[in-house]
């Protein structure tokens, strides 16, 4: 991954001669390190650090236990250690004469940070988390490749749901069958906890599948995403079991409007908080103005929101090479929700949308 | 949730008035977040604060999208924001007037360290992890209940496994399967990436599946845990896809009778160090001296690591109501390994198993 280490030190100033990555315990790791080290299978290098190298070389320290598993990491030199203290010498060597040294705040622990600082002796910490995320956001070919793979998977999977729905069947037994179909498609898993929601529930953004049973004339909606790699795919899709009232067929094409006008308005140089603009536009002059609560997208990689929100509140530029969500929705409490939601890769002149599942006909 | 939060001030200075936690993106969410609300169902979190004070009392925070979720945390108050400004004017109020505050530095990111440093004017932040830490090892009834369903389900769909096998069938299949039979039984999803080993594979301790195919003659490792209302189960079984040569099954043996004795060796009073030795005595007694490379459990709860690891490099004793993991094994590089792990909890006289899934019989 010497290229894209290289990628990282352009976007640094000439004088941090090298990036400190560390990962914590459980889910406390820093998905820099993953991309920088490309060590996406196998090893869940809790504890890890890497030093990156102007010249793109890594040096990686591991648990003695994950040897194996990073020596898989390509132009890196691998150490390993036991005890904590161990850890702490091979940091203190590690930023020897360096005298401005890269981190990455929102994603190393205040503790290993705290241990940082003390051993930096005359090295000076720089934040380099907004450099490290602007590569992360642009993706190279590899990267790409993975995140296509998890978009086809989620995607099948998507269009599978209508044949697998039976009335009084549970929401925690749809999310079942989905990540299952995923993960017999070779994704790892499902890339976030699977949102199945029947009727009401659907109203609520981040609901929590459980034992509520599938009713006729409700929404269905599944938000799901696969893990291929360790790149993410995250899709939306809603349902109308019929019969369909008048109501709710009238609240799907309105989010369906508002996705297309917000896709449409994707490409590189325009402003995320402009795509947002672009659905809202459309729900807001709808009888449902203001039931959009929610920004219409994020960007999507190694983590599931991998960056900024598609928001005006943040001022960020979409550029060719990334790949962002967009999925608006309108959400009625006491009656239910619609979220409709795809992964698209930015390109120069508008985008290429990844998940290719049915979105013309909600009825099933 | 009162009781749980009196229970961590019972363990902090009594000049430590308040306790501030902040969940960070992504999955730099902060555990003692979930465990003082317990907003264990619905929500993902990120972004939000919580100060826990010493009356048992919780003030939220959370980003708007999520205020429905965040009602359901008992003997909360809940504000919602929109703006990062927001966020941080709500902490800069919440810390007035306090001296001293408690914080959690191993699941706080370092961004929102120097952010509450900024506004924490007068008061002192106090590294509070350990006290949070020690609360959470020792289980509540409503805990135990959660880690119980999530023990049954994964013991259930472990005895599933000779039924499931096939000549020819891949790691990543067979993977398939154990999630989707776990959620079929109401786990929210696996606790970690589910470990399939089909023959060498097995002998790296953290292997990822892959399209490796099931042959006849081979160790046949499964590691993977249930998701249940935020708490995890963790489970390993071996079996040999038989003829089961001698080596494979003297191996399983071994690594059998070193598991009993080390669950022989758990409980209240016991250090952690202890337990590991039982188990590495009857290893390193044996023709596979020395292929024990890790350590013989850790601690189980809201996260899967949730704690230190049993070892004698870390000085800790067991307490009745913590739940650990045990789990030793065998690895032999080229050949394939053997562990074998339960979940217990620790009681005054010894442990309960909770996982109950059968091990007599490793021939599949």
């Amino acid at each position: 991954m010497r290229d894209r280490v290289r990628r990282i030190f352009e976007r640094l100033p000439q004088d941090v001669s090298a990036v400190v990555l560390q990962n914590g315990s459980a889910q406390h790791v820093d998905m820099a390190f993953f991309h920088a080290t490309d060590l996406v299978q196998g090893g869940t290098f809790e504890r890890a650090c890497a030093m990156l190298h102007r010249d793109g070389h890594v040096d990686l320290l591991v648990p003695r236990l994950e040897e194996t598993s990073a020596r898989r990491a390509p132009d890196a030199t691998v150490s390993t250690y036991q005890k904590a203290e161990e850890r702490k010498e091979w940091l203190r060597k590690a930023l020897e004469g360096h005298a401005k040294v890269g981190y990455n705040p929102p994603e190393l622990t205040a503790q290993d940070y705290l241990g940082l600082r003390e051993v930096a002796g005359g090295a000076e910490l720089v934040d380099v988390s907004k450099p490290l995320a602007d590569v992360r956001a642009v993706k190279d070919k590899v990267e790409l490749e993975r995140i296509r793979t998890a978009c086809r998977i989620v995607s099948e999977v998507a269009d599978m749901v209508p044949g697998l729905l039976r009335d009084g069947m549970k929401e925690f037994e749809l999310a079942a069958e989905l990540s299952y179909h995923m993960q017999r498609r070779g994704a790892s898993g499902p890339s976030f906890d699977t949102i199945v929601a029947f009727g009401e529930g659907s109203a609520e953004p981040h609901y929590h599948p459980h034992d509520v049973p599938l009713r006729k004339g409700q929404f269905v909606l599944c938000d799901f995403g696969a893990w291929y790699q360790k790149y993410a795919s995250d899709l939306t899709r809603t349902w109308i079991r019929g019969p369909a009232s008048k109501d709710l067929r009238a609240i799907y094409d309105k989010v369906l409007e508002a996705e297309e006008a917000a896709i449409a308005a994707v490409r590189a140089g325009v402003k995320g908080g402009d795509v947002h603009l672009a659905a809202e536009r459309v729900i807001d002059a709808s009888p449902w103005k203001g039931r959009f609560i929610h920004s219409v997208g994020h960007s999507l990689g190694l983590a599931v929101h991998d960056g900024p929100a598609l928001h005006p509140r943040h001022d960020w530029t979409l550029e060719a090479g990334m790949v962002v969500t967009i999925e608006p929705g309108i959400y009625v409490p006491g009656l239910g929700g619609v979220r409709i939601e795809d992964d698209v890769l930015v390109t120069k002149d508008g985008c290429e949308v990844l998940t290719r599942a049915r979105k013309d006909d909600p009825l099933a």
